[in-house]
């Protein structure tokens, strides 16, 4: 039952939602459960354009946080334990990081039957086919040849 | 009436939403204006939390596109001409970039009252506090010290 | 892309909603551009039956307003001048009025993809089949070979 | 029970909605009884800018109808007797007329807990302060005199 | 028109909802006849998942309540009499019970165009197969043969 | 952390709502965990009036199920054991019981920041004040003095 934690950001997603039970469409709910490997393992920092999140930690200790919106841009953020709840509100950037030396495992609601998740770095860097360079370059105040080889990675 | 481009990104956002005209509240809508600088002037990438907007130009010449969410993270852009339209759905991460040698100017109508914007690089690299950058590292695939500078600079 | 006004009330409207969209569907957005002729083109009073209107005037001068609803009826209306913003609530009998020596032009955000129109002359003496003379007579308080005209004009 | 039909259009509209029964508020959903007096009492073209209509006769025998939005503005009608029932969709412009020789009434659900009257007649010539008559005069094809004679009656 | 009440209950819902008009689809509203035997005849304790309904009372007099949620579980009740208005919210248990010595009629809207109708005694001790009598025997406080001659009755 | 289960139902039920997180009102969404007592720990039959529940079942074995509506009133079960997921729609009737010889632990996410819980034997038998026994009697086929005792225990 634990994800496999394996991968660049030693997280796991598992969904469900209503690409796995059809009968959940309409119905405005979905679930997941989150494997994070011990010692950083993290789900990075993502929106879901249709779904506010609520979070339930079952095992390890997460550093969670979201950013609220133009103009303050304010980064709310809590140390979670087992047992501890949270909420992401619909469409702001977010993200759960494990501080602890186990792994850690949480299972969140989520206010829509396919809620979408949009991880900003493959979004950004890792489109098919990239944005063109000079936007990103200006918008992230980045080199060019740092924008290209993040567009090389993602 | 044309807004002040002189600033890092060279555009300028003026918005009609519930803020200015309370009664909005309920109602569902709200539109901006939006000016770009000749030569890559441009609205950096961004979501609306809350809102789907459809865009007309009205003056110059527009790169504009959105990326799909996961797993696809599918790249969809369109050179825009005065009188040619453009949706950019609720939650997606978009952007608009003047690619003529003239100032451009847009209309775009928002799906809520108060559809809020976030800027990607502001909110990841500019919230206040900031974000761990051991979050950031890893999740954006930068050196630690190339994060702290980007902190730096949002 | 100017719209053709030559016709009985001297404006028009071109319409981006989803039947040219199909990606708008459920995106609850559309948009439209009004032209209006000189002197007196107007877009007469109707209502749309699915959607809140905000209107930006990009050139020319008009008198717009709308009328609420019973016990009151009052009438709002405001003069406009290029880049004045105005909201024409759901459901609300509105107009648009051209008091300018100029052609006048418009944009404006629904908040439906597909939002209706009626006209209300149109509905009203206009049905096809027409509505029973004798319900408007006494409704608008007309003789019945004025309703009969009006019948045969629209 | 019986509403007083002693007016100009010979009908009587008793509304429970929020304002009645504040406990409504947010629930949707709102109840009329209408009363109508013999050879030709009428509820004439009005729409309702918040809710669909579902009306059923308990006496008397009714010719009701609605019109659609542009371009068709198709026009149906039935004729309906106690027990029958018609549904006037939210925002159309529609309408009841008693072509029996008895008082009729009839009980209505509408979708809203506030639906709104809007009475075509009275908001277009009878608004305070009254519509601009060189907008009506265009809009409806009537002589300037008409116009302003509807606008004292109303 | 009336509905037969020779039944267990004694009484009879007519219902017009979608599937009696397709039309209505999405426009959130239906509609009910209710029949009542002199003497006792009653809708007996239901809830309609996806809708509040307004009841109106024509002839006879009803006994009518619904409950309130956990924790209160308050029973809000009225005696209605032709012409009387009772709201019973989404989802809530309600019943209408006629006291009187004549038949009843009430009429009543619904804000769904299926709202669904789950009687409580038949869902629970007449669902189809049966529910294993372990968990109402604890959760109603039956023995279980109780439960087991409920069972084979409903 | 564990809910207390020394109760009737041997089960216990902690809620995260809008009540607890006050910032989650207008996100549609709230969370609970559900404890079980070993040997027929329930939740019994419930409904929530506003929102569709998503379940998730962490350790032990449950026996859940749900009744659809009528005129079908079908039930609809399954056995979950840890991992597996459970979808109760809004409005209907529904129950976890737990089969096993340990206690067992669920938690579920619930398509409104206020979903409500009518437990069905409290709401009908345990109402305050109680339903006139004349109501009850018909409509569970009980004798009054069954009733009546069942209204006295809950």
């Amino acid at each position: 039952m634990p994800g496999n934690t394996s991968n660049l950001v030693r997280s796991n997603v598992t969904t469900v939602n209503v690409d796995q039970i059809p009968g959940l469409n309409t119905l405005g709910i979905s679930l997941v459960r989150i494997d994070y490997a011990p010692y950083g393992g993290q789900n990075p920092p993502h929106t879901h354009p249709r779904g506010t999140e609520i979070l339930v930690v079952v095992q390890g200790t997460l550093y969670v946080g979201f950013v609220t919106s133009n103009p303050e841009n304010r980064l709310i953020t809590k140390i979670l334990y087992p047992g501890d709840v949270f909420v992401f509100p619909i469409g702001l950037i977010h993200f759960q990081f494990n501080i602890g030396n186990t792994p850690a495992v949480a299972f969140a609601g989520l206010s829509s039957q396919n809620a979408g998740v949009i991880t900003i770095a493959s979004a950004v860097f890792g489109s098919n086919p990239p944005i063109n360079p000079d936007v990103l370059t200006r918008a992230f105040q980045l080199e060019k040849n740092v924008v290209t080889h993040l567009q090389s990675l993602f």
